[in-house]
C-alpha cells in the first residue's frame, strides 16, 4: 500500500537545488549516491542542471510517470506543487518542508489544506516537516540525513527528526543496520498505524521500533498493533505527556486515570514492548532482530570468570527469569569434558584460562539441554582468552538454533574485532551482563504475550435498546449525570446483579416495601441533585423493622431538605441489605486518545491510600479481564487470606467484561464508577451496590 | 596506613621470572614500565637477571630496605617467603598467588596461617588470590593486568579479578581514568573497610567504586562508610547472595528479613549509593568524579532538538527530580538573545541550526539562574552544529562553577573528537539523556544523604541490669524463648508502655485482678510451651464482668490442657483492654553479616499480604527512625485518612529507638517481635500488646 513511498519505480525531487548547502540538493544526492535503481528526476524552477542531470521546471514537464515526489520547497509553494503531483498521477509524497502545524496559526490551516489535497488525489504522504525516509531494501535514501544506515532488519520510525539524526549517527558506530528508517514529522497522512500495518507484513522487518510523542488514533493503533505484534515484535518509547485537553474530572476513576495509565494499558494490551530508555530500545532491538524467539524463562550462563557470572545470575533472578537447572546428562558431560576446576552447574564457569574450545563444549551442552531456553555467554579478556575464535564458536553453534544466544563481551579496547565478528554474525553482545539479561527478559515477556493475544471478545446478551432509550431521556432532560435509579436500570439491562430495591414515596410505602423485600434493609435518599448521599446522612443501613423504616424515611427526607431546599427529591430508595463480601471498585474513564479506560481495585483505603488499581482499555478479552483482576497487589485478599474463603473472582471478571461491553456500546458514557461492587464468596456472584454514570455533555 | 602498599619507597617482586609468559615477569615489567620512581628488586631462586636487572635469590639478600613485596610464587612456598619478608622488615604485601581459601580444604588452612604470619610481623597484605594493585598517583602498577589505566580521580576496588580486567579494558576505550585500582582477592587482610578508610582521607579519590560479593565485617563497614561518605561519594555493586548460614527462622520478622534487606539497609544508612548495574556504576562515577555536588533537585535542560528534550524531561519527572522554573529575568534574557523560534522556557531549545554561540547564551543563563541547581546539555548532530566548539563552550562555562553540568551528546561517528574533548575537560557525557538524568538523580540523593547523616544516637535511661539478670535466669533454665511475662518485663525495663497486667493462678484471682484493673479486660493463657496463643483459643477479649472472668479462666485452662497435656501452665494473664489505635509490627532479626535488623510495618494484612515493611539496622539515629516509619507505603494510614485523627508517630519512633538500644545492649537477642504494638492517637503514646523475644541458643 505504501509501495509508492518505499519502493517507487521513479522519483522526482521537487526543489532539487544546484546549491550543495540546500536540503533539496542533499536529498537528490542521497537518492543518487546510495544505489537507488529507478529513474530520478530533478525539479527546480530555474536551475538548468543539478548533479549532472537535467532539471524540469515542473513535475508536469517530466515525460515519464513519477511514483514518488519528494518535496523540499518553501511552505507557501507546497500546495500548488502537490496539486501538480496529483494531476501528474504521483502516488506517494514525502514532504520535507517545514512551516505547517508545528508553527501553529496559518501553518495549521496550510496543513489542513495539504491533507485534503493529498486525500483528494488519493496519494499517500509522509510528513510534512520531516527528515525523509530511508529504505535499505530498495537502496532508497529520500532524506537529507548525513549518513546512510547499514542494511539490516530493524525498522525504525520516529516522530522527532533530531532523534533520527542522533540514532543514525550512533548506529553507524554500533554497526546496527536498518530495513526502513522513517522520520514521521507532523504525521499529516502516514502515521504510526499506517507504518505498523505496512511493516508488519514484510518479514524483512524482524523488529519494529518507534519513538512516539503522541498517537493519532488510539483504538486503531491498538487494533493494528495487536495484529502486528503476533508476528513482529514492536518496541516503543512513548515520550512526553499528551496535550489532548484535560476534562474536568468528577469521578473517582477519573482521578486515578490519566494519559500515562492509558498508554501503559494500550501498550500492554496490544503486545507492544515499552522501552524505558533509548538504550533499552536498541538493546532489545538487537536481541529480537538477531535471535529466534525465547520460548521460556530458563537461562543458562557460560562464563570464563566468577564475578560476571554472579552479576548475571543476580540480574536473572531479579528480573523474574530463572536459572536453568541442567539435566544429569549435561552435568556428567561437562564434568567429563571440562577441567576439574570448572563449575559445571549453572553458571558454567570454563575458568579464566579457557580458550575457545571450552566455550564450544559448554555452549554446545547448554544448547542441547532440554531444560535450557536460552544461553547467555559471558566473556572477559584474560590471559589465554581467544575473543575472536570464541565469537566464531558462538556464531557457529547458535546458527539455525531454535534457542536464542546472547553475549556479553566485557571490555572494549582488546575486543574490537571480536565485537565486530559477533555483530556480523548476528550475536547481540552487550558491554555489561545486566543489559543482556534485560533483553532476554523482554524476549520472554514478548513471547508470553504472543501466546496470549487471541483477541476473543465476549459478548453477552443485553438490553441495549433500554439503555439507549434511557440515555436519550436523560439528555432530553438536560442532564449529564444519571440518577441512582437510572444507573441501576442500566446495570440491570447489562445483566449485572443489584440488590432488590424500590423507590418509596412516603413513610408508609417505605415500610411496606421493606417488609416485602425482607428486613434488614438499607434506605437511601433518591435525588438527582445530591451526589454524595452519605455525607449528608442520606443513607441508613440495618433497618430492622417497619417502625424504624417509617422513622428513617422522615429523617432522611428532613436531612435532604436541610441540605438543599431546591433539590428534586424523588423519594427514598429501600434496598435489600446484601450479604457481606469484599468491596471492589470498577470504573471507567474515557481517555481522549484511547477511549474507555477500565479500572479495577479493592475498595476503601486500597484505592484511596495505596492507589492499588489496575487499568485496561475496553474492549476487553476474557484473558485481559482475568489479568486485570490479578494485576493488583492486593489480589491475595480476593483469593482469601487468614482462612477466609476465596471471593468469586470469576464474577468480578464477568462484571469487567459486561462493563466493557456497555462502554463500547455507548461511547457517550464518559465516566462511570461502581463503588462498591461487592464480590461475594466463590460461587455466590457479585452485587453492584452503588453506581454512577456520567454522559458526554452538549 | 596503607602507604607501604600504595606509595612504597622500594619494591621486591618475589617470583620475578625471566620467562615473559609467567605472571611474575609481567608484574615486574608492569612496575618498571609504568613510571614507578622507587627502587625495584627482582627475587628469583635461580635466575641471574630479569629484564636487565640482577635478581636476588631471597629477599633477605637485598642490601637495601624493602617497603613492599609482591609475591607471585606457588602457594606452598608462600609462607616461608612471607616469614622472610617479616624478618626483612617489609611493611606491605601483595600476594597474587592463588590456591588459598578459594580452593577450600588445605588452602583454607594455608590462608589462616598466612594471615597469622602477616599479623605477627605487623605487615599489611592485599590478597591472596588477586590481580594486584595499581596506583596512578604513584605510577605504581603492581599487577599482572594487561593495561595500565589512565590517571584519574576514581578509586576502584573489586572482589573479582575478572571484573577488574574487564573494567580496565573497557575504561581505556571510554577514556576513564583511575586514582587507585585494586583487586581485593580473598581479602585475607586488607578489605573493603580498610580501603574505604584509607581512600576516604585522600582528596585524590573524588569517588570510590566497589564491586563486592560479600562484606567481612558488617558493623565496621557501616561505621566506616558513614564517615567516608560525608566527604567522598561511595558507589557500590553488591552482587550474589551471602553464604553466611541460614538460621532456622521462627519469628514473623525473621520471615520478612533476609540478607538482601540487610544490605539495602546498610547501604542506605551508611550513605552508599547502590548501583543497579555495572553501567550505572560508571555512569554515576563520572558525574561524581568530574562535577561539583548537586545541591538541589531543579534541573535545567539546554537542547538543540525537541525530541531529546522531551525524553530528558520525562526522565527527570519520573526520577523525582524537578524541571527548574526560570526567573523572569532569565526568560527575558533568553528571549532577547535567542532567535524568536527558540523555546526559552525549560527545556531551552536553541533549535536545530544552533552553532555553539547559542549554546553559550543558553547555558550561561541557565547556570546564572538562582532557580537552577544543575544543567543538562543535550546535543544532536545537525546541519550547522558545532560539536567540538560547543564542547569547549560547555567546558569553559562550567569551569569553577558550583553547579554541575552534564551532557548527553547523542550520536557517535560524527562526534568522536567532541566526546574526547568533553571527557578531557571533565564534562560527563552520556550517549542517551536518560543515563545523564539517572546520574543527576544519584547526585541529588547523595547530597541529601550527606546533609542527613549526623550519627546522633539517642540513649534512654533504662534498667539494663534487670534485663541482664532476666536473660541469665532464662538461659539458666535451658530456654531460649522468653515467656510473655518475661518479655513484658524486658519491655518495661526499656521504658515501653504495656497494658496493666497481672498473672492469675485461679478463677477467683482472675476475677479479683480484673476488678482491680477495671473492666473490660483481656485474658490470655500464660505458658512457655504455647507460642501461638490465639490459634488454640487461648486469648479472649472484652471480658466485662467478674463471672465471665471466672468462666474464661476455666475455659482457657481447659483448652491449653487439651492442646498439650504436658505444657507448663503458669496461669492466665489478665490485662487491661487498651484503647483503640493503629496496630503496627516492630521486630528485630539478627543478620549474620550486619547485626540487628529492625523492621517496621502496619500490622495484619499490610505486613502479611502486602509485605509493606521498612528495614533499618540498629543502632538507629532519630532521623533514621523517623525515615523508617515514613518509608512504608501505608504511612498515610498513620497520618490518618478519611477524617481519622493522626496516630502518635513520635511514639512509634521512640519505640524504634528504644528497641534499637535494647538489641544493641543485648547481642544475645536474635529475634524479637512486638506484634501488635498499638499506636494511639497523637499525644497518647503507644502500647505494646504482645512481645516475643528469642535468645541465642547454646
Amino acid at each position: 500500500m505504501l509501495e509508492a513511498i518505499f519502493a517507487p519505480k521513479s522519483i522526482a525531487v521537487i526543489g532539487a537545488s544546484p546549491d550543495p548547502t540546500r536540503l533539496g540538493h542533499r536529498v537528490l544526492k542521497n537518492i543518487i549516491d546510495n544505489g537507488y535503481q529507478g529513474a530520478v528526476f530533478a525539479v527546480h524552477p530555474k536551475a538548468q542542471a543539478v548533479l549532472n542531470r537535467p532539471t524540469y521546471s515542473s513535475i508536469l514537464n517530466i515525460p515519464e510517470p513519477v511514483d514518488l515526489a519528494v518535496i523540499v520547497i518553501p511552505p507557501q509553494a507546497v500546495l500548488a506543487v502537490v496539486e501538480e503531483c496529483g494531476k501528474k498521477g504521483v502516488k506517494g509524497l514525502v514532504v520535507i518542508t517545514a512551516g505547517f502545524k508545528e508553527v501553529g496559526g496559518a501553518g495549521k490551516e496550510l496543513e489542513r489544506q495539504l491533507i485534503a489535497l493529498v486525500a483528494h488525489y488519493n496519494m499517500r504522504m509522509v510528513g510534512p516537516n520531516c527528515l525523509g525516509i530511508i529504505d535499505t531494501t530498495t537502496h532508497l535514501n529520500a532524506s537529507f540525513a548525513a549518513l546512510m544506515p547499514d542494511p539490516g532488519q530493524i525498522a525504525f520510525m520516529s516522530q522527532s527528526g533530531a532523534i533520527c539524526t542522533a540514532i543514525l549517527d550512533w548506529s553507524k558506530s554500533a554497526e546496527i543496520g536498518f530495513s526502513r528508517f522513517v522520520s514521521l514529522g507532523n504525521k499529516g497522512d502516514v502515521d504510526e498505524v499506517a507504518l505498523l500495518e505496512e511493516w508488519g507484513k514484510d518479514p524483512e522487518n524482524r523488529v519494529i521500533l518507534a519513538y512516539l510523542e503522541g498517537i493519532n488514533d488510539g483504538p486503531a493503533f491498538i487494533r493494528t498493533a495487536r495484529q502486528v505484534t503476533k508476528d513482529t515484535p514492536v518496541i516503543a518509547i512513548k515520550s512526553g505527556t499528551t496535550a489532548a485537553g484535560t476534562r474536568a474530572i468528577s469521578s473517582h476513576t477519573g482521578s486515578l486515570a490519566g494519559s500515562e495509565r492509558a498508554y501503559e494499558a494500550a501498550f500492554n494490551q496490544s503486545g507492544i514492548i515499552r522501552a524505558q530508555s533509548m538504550q533499552e530500545l536498541f538493546d532489545f532491538a538487537l536481541a529480537f532482530a538477531y535471535q529466534p524467539p525465547l520460548q521460556g524463562r530458563r537461562i543458562a550462563i557460560v562464563t570464563n570468570a566468577g564475578g560476571p557470572g554472579i552479576i548475571a545470575t543476580d540480574a536473572i533472578e531479579r528480573s523474574g527469569l530463572t536459572m536453568a537447572e541442567f539435566t544429569a546428562h549435561t552435568i556428567a558431560y561437562l564434568q567429563e569434558a571440562l577441567p576439574p576446576t570448572a563449575n559445571v552447574l549453572n553458571p558454567i564457569d570454563v575458568i579464566g584460562d579457557a580458550a575457545s574450545d571450552r566455550y564450544r563444549v559448554a555452549l554446545k551442552a547448554a544448547l542441547a539441554d532440554p531444560n535450557v531456553d536460552a544461553v547467555l555467554v559471558l566473556f572477559t579478556p584474560q590471559a589465554g582468552s581467544e575473543p575472536e575464535e570464541t565469537a566464531n564458536v558462538i556464531a557457529e553453534l547458535s546458527a539455525d538454533q531454535l534457542k536464542p544466544v546472547l553475549a556479553s563481551y566485557m571490555g572494549a579496547v582488546s575486543l574490537g574485532p571480536a565485537l565486530t565478528l559477533l555483530n556480523k554474525q548476528r550475536i547481540p553482545s552487550y558491554p555489561f551482563p545486566e543489559r543482556a539479561v534485560e533483553a532476554l527478559h523482554a524476549m520472554a515477556n514478548h513471547y508470553k504475550r504472543t501466546q496470549r493475544i487471541k483477541g476473543e471478545y465476549t459478548t453477552f446478551e443485553v438490553d441495549r435498546d433500554r439503555v439507549h432509550h434511557l440515555f436519550h431521556e436523560v439528555r432530553k432532560a438536560g442532564r449529564v449525570e444519571l440518577g441512582e435509579i437510572e444507573a441501576r436500570e442500566v446495570m440491570e439491562a447489562y445483566g449485572m446483579r443489584l440488590p432488590q430495591s424500590r423507590l418509596a414515596r412516603s413513610p408508609d410505602e417505605a415500610a411496606a416495601i421493606a417488609a416485602e423485600i425482607g428486613f434488614p434493609v438499607v434506605m437511601k435518599i433518591s435525588s438527582p441533585d445530591i451526589l454524595h448521599k452519605s455525607d449528608i446522612g442520606g443513607v441508613k443501613v440495618g433497618i430492622a423493622d417497619s417502625t424504624t423504616a417509617r422513622d428513617t424515611y422522615e429523617l432522611i427526607e428532613y436531612r435532604a431538605r436541610k441540605y438543599s431546599r431546591d433539590a428534586t427529591i424523588w423519594g427514598v430508595l429501600v434496598q435489600e441489605q446484601i450479604r457481606k463480601g469484599r468491596e471492589v471498585l470498577v470504573g471507567v474513564n474515557r481517555d481522549p486518545q484511547f477511549g474507555p479506560l477500565v479500572v479495577f481495585g479493592l475498595g476503601g483505603i486500597y484505592v484511596e491510600v495505596l492507589k492499588d488499581v489496575a487499568f485496561r482499555l475496553a474492549p476487553l478479552t476474557r484473558q485481559e479481564a482475568a489479568e486485570q483482576v490479578r494485576a493488583i497487589r492486593t489480589y491475595a485478599l480476593l483469593k482469601g487470606v487468614r482462612g477466609e474463603p476465596p471471593a468469586d473472582v470469576a464474577a468480578a471478571e464477568e462484571i469487567l467484561l459486561r462493563v466493557s461491553q456497555l462502554v463500547v456500546d455507548f461511547p457517550e458514557i464518559v465516566e462511570m464508577d461502581m463503588n462498591p461492587l461487592v464480590v461475594h464468596n466463590r460461587g455466590e456472584g457479585a452485587t453492584v451496590v452503588d453506581a454512577r454514570i456520567i454522559l458526554q455533555g452538549g
